[in-house]
């Protein structure tokens, strides 16, 4: 069977685009092909979120359904097979759900059975389960249909989240599926390219069965979603892996022999195409084309303005040094290197008079008490104030620039250096950083090197530097890590062998910003688990 | 039977101090008492969120769980009801459990059935469903004991929102039970205690059966709990029906007969008392005591700063006017007034010289633009750089003051008015805003009549009024309840008879604003869709 994977990049809640992207693919492909694969929820783009609560959005969602199943028939000997919510007029439910429709009418109908409620996945508060798993028999195959989730329930690589009752891909070799199709909408995070590749390969191998993946590719909003479609082999042999983070439509044979070797992107490589990715479609998919950032010198607005030059091009990235009394002599030099490096505009606003404004303004209040962090956050925030000026003025999108193990133990202020549309870092942690900087300097200087040496500084009191307060990035990214991405407990990282007193001043300054991050940018998901949408902690609460 | 309804206001997280309370009301309430009922998820507090994924936190719950149930010893003759999450050993599955003891034993553990996964609610996301009903045979009687949603699976109350598979109610019913017990956490919104007292008045009526509920009150985060807490006769005749908005604790006898009448309080006036409560528990719980308000003069920073001074004392509550070149006249002397009505403490920051100095710094980029609306959010800028400056330095809360009409359409600035800890009244539209300033003002002018009368202005510019961009606020605030609550289509809205062209621009400003709104400060719920935790909505999409 020859089998068209379309891996496409839907806009959220585009019914019309998106309609209009699957029918092209589908009426310019090979006429040879059997059958073309879109990806879970291709109509709406995934996650449509509460659109889905919207009567007349769904109502548009099933108008544009039988519109697809109508045009199929302008290519009759092809199959079409796309992921849509569909509304079961027969009870009032809403599912998510596979169509396959060929020659102008439906041939089946296969709705989701496992529906995650985890991190970021919202899925029983909008879907019901599929009451019912079989086979579709299409062009002598007997095929096995899930969606996403329903790939995943399995032990032996992941860590079991849910108990969920059955396992579809089972219960579908066990009916004596012929080809297994998985339609998806899996978002990226670091390393589970490798869980998923080993995940469907196990599963083709078990059941000799060759068996195709397509995968949603796109950033939306937080989530980037990396494609990286595939089909293995009976044997559970690749015989295409599709390449990440872009559109690609491409055709294979189910019968055709994979290869023996098969070469991961390295990690690194794949968080920085992810981060491009992720700003490039948050800005455009937002209606913006230019970005603004504040160049500190230091490494984080480094780093966030050469993925912000990649996304969109150099002349669309505007950068702005706001030196204050407090800033080193390099802050200026370095990041205006930095910019030349990479042919952005670059500008500077000293913002000493502005910020002496406001002490002025301030003095009969602050009367007899001493610099501290309120001088120090009315910087950042002046900052802040004009990034959103040159916003509103000149349309630019302001890309804010903290990092994750800042914004986990809230060393960063509100309104501050945390303005912005997207939060491009906010789920990289500071030794990752460094990682994303060497890999960007690997063939040529880019981000200069004393931007990479100096010894992180928020610069906001004379000498201050990052590591006065915090405990080293090392330790301290060891033990978020524990505490937030695998949710231990401080006995549990205790037994870790890292310092106990460091480990309560984390976990504390962790709980303690639980009302920073309540209004965060949208920050690019790129981890297990990232702040944003994905957790959700109270704030007014007593814990740990 | 004799039951005591203990209604309470728990510390979400605060197993320990939860646990203390809930052992101090059993041990020193009544002794001819049969049994003590406490709200849903006592032990934790309601919503305890992702703290339920953390494995060590589930840990202290059932150490606690099975410490009250020895506790309950102390009184053999009576009996303890609490609600707590319940890691079932059996299955490994956890659940929203309601712990029946006595004695120090358990007699009977009742799991939740339904699960509310919309608006706020996120139950799928943690806990399992109950596979059984039972009855639990005490002291005579045969309990129905139920779970919040439990009594919610009805369509002549409320709109029927989800499929659920049974009614608890009527099974326990038909089971034979002849005392109903509901233990509940059901958050506040204007009229709901209405529904919720004809639902549960319907059930004791139709089975002839006693009900009891009990409500959590108190405020957590954007929720506000009412309390409310009740027992009707078997006729559906109301025994008792506490007080809204405090802890409380009193007996009934089930056997008692409820009286004939029954008055509901003034919507206007449980709206006002939900407020107080908010801010003062948000404001608590948070470990703050004293707030800092921007006055400018107009009614929703004046009706803020009168719920704050009702919920903090007027001690606690410091209010600040922050006059730009385009700030009316009166700005200054009505804040001042009504400070002074309030006697909270008052006092003036000019901004005029720092906002100078953000345009002196700018003019090189702003060269041959013309004032905009860069200009004006700098000034409500500042205003939070400011009450962010005092917030840092006194350690103040900072109260938001932008109400639900703005938030919707995005008119206020983000990091400007939108700064802040806590917005008070984002979930109050702002015809209701006046009606609350007319409620305050009912036996002594409270709010000085100007502040009332004043045409609303962001002052932002020479001679501005709100009016000159957004519709009257009669009409504005039908659309949007028809749009945001009721969660109508553009076509739906026009069959109401308002105006097509005003009825899109409403829809566009809502749907171009969500940017801002994922950055906004926790707003207290009071209406049955607020904006926040329960509206999930994409930023980077395309619809409608």
């Amino acid at each position: 069977m020859r089998i068209t994977l379309a891996q496409i990049n839907p806009i959220v809640g585009d019914i019309e685009g998106n309609t209009k992207k699957i029918k092209n693919i589908f009426i310019n492909n090979d006429l040879a092909t059997d059958l073309t694969v879109f990806p879970e929820l291709a109509i709406t783009g995934y996650p449509p979120k509460d659109l889905l609560e919207k009567k007349s959005f769904i109502k548009k969602t099933q108008i544009a359904l039988y519109d697809l199943v109508r045009f199929s028939r302008h290519c009759s000997k092809k199959g079409m097979l796309f992921g849509t919510p569909f509304l079961d007029k027969a009870n009032g439910k809403l599912y998510n759900a596979a169509i396959l429709c060929c020659g102008g009418v439906i041939s089946s109908i296969h709705k989701k059975t496992l529906l995650p409620s985890y991190d970021v996945f919202d899925e029983t508060r909008y879907f019901n389960s599929s009451e019912k798993l079989f086979l579709s028999y299409f062009k002598g195959e007997k095929l096995g249909i899930s969606i996403c989730e329903d790939i995943w329930n399995v032990s032996n690589f992941i860590p079991k989240r849910v108990n969920y009752p059955i396992n579809p891909i089972d219960s579908l070799a066990k009916m004596g599926a012929t080809v297994f199709i998985n339609i998806s909408a899996s978002p990226f995070h670091i390393g589970k390219e490798r869980i998923r590749y080993k995940l469907i390969s196990h599963y083709a191998k078990k059941y000799k069965t060759p068996f195709i993946y397509v995968n949603q590719v796109g950033g939306n909003d937080e989530l980037i979603f990396d494609g990286r479609s595939l089909c293995f082999d009976k044997n559970g042999k690749p015989i295409i892996v599709f390449s990440g983070f872009k559109e690609s439509v491409q055709d294979i044979d189910t019968k055709s022999v994979g290869v023996s070797n098969f070469k991961f992107e390295d990690e690194i490589e794949s968080l920085y195409e992810a981060l491009i990715l992720g700003i490039r479609d948050y800005v455009k998919k937002c209606g913006f084309s230019k970005v603004v950032i504040g160049l500190s010198g230091g490494i984080d607005s480094a780093v966030t303005c050469v993925l912000a030059k990649e996304a969109l091009g150099s002349s669309n990235v505007f950068t702005i040094s706001m030196p204050s009394m407090f800033s080193s002599r390099g802050s200026i030099s370095d990041a205006r290197k930095l910019a030349k490096n990479i042919s952005v505009e670059f500008k500077i606003i000293k913002i000493n008079n502005i910020y002496r404004t406001y002490i002025q303004g301030l003095k009969s209040f602050f009367l007899k008490t001493s610099f501290g962090l309120a001088e120090e956050n009315i910087q950042a925030r002046i900052r802040g104030n004009i990034l959103m000026a040159l916003s509103n003025k000149f349309d630019y999108l302001v890309l804010s620039t903290g990092n994750k193990s800042e914004l986990a133990v809230g060393y960063c202020t509100l309104y501050g250096d945390m303005c912005g549309g997207l939060n491009v870092i906010s789920d990289v942690p500071k030794t990752l950083i460094y990682k994303l900087a060497n890999f960007i300097n690997q063939n040529s200087k880019v981000i200069p090197i004393e931007i990479i040496k100096k010894a992180p500084s928020a610069e906001l009191r004379p000498n201050q530097k990052d590591q006065d307060v915090l405990p080293p990035y090392s330790i301290l990214d060891k033990i978020l890590s524990y505490y937030i991405d695998e949710g231990l407990s401080y006995e549990d990282i205790i037994k870790k062998g890292l310092d106990p007193a460091t480990i309560e001043w984390t976990i504390r300054a962790v709980n303690r910003s639980e009302y920073k991050r309540w209004q965060a940018a949208p920050g690019l998901k790129v981890t297990a688990k990232s702040f944003g949408f994905g957790r959700r902690m109270p704030i007014a609460a007593k814990y740990e």
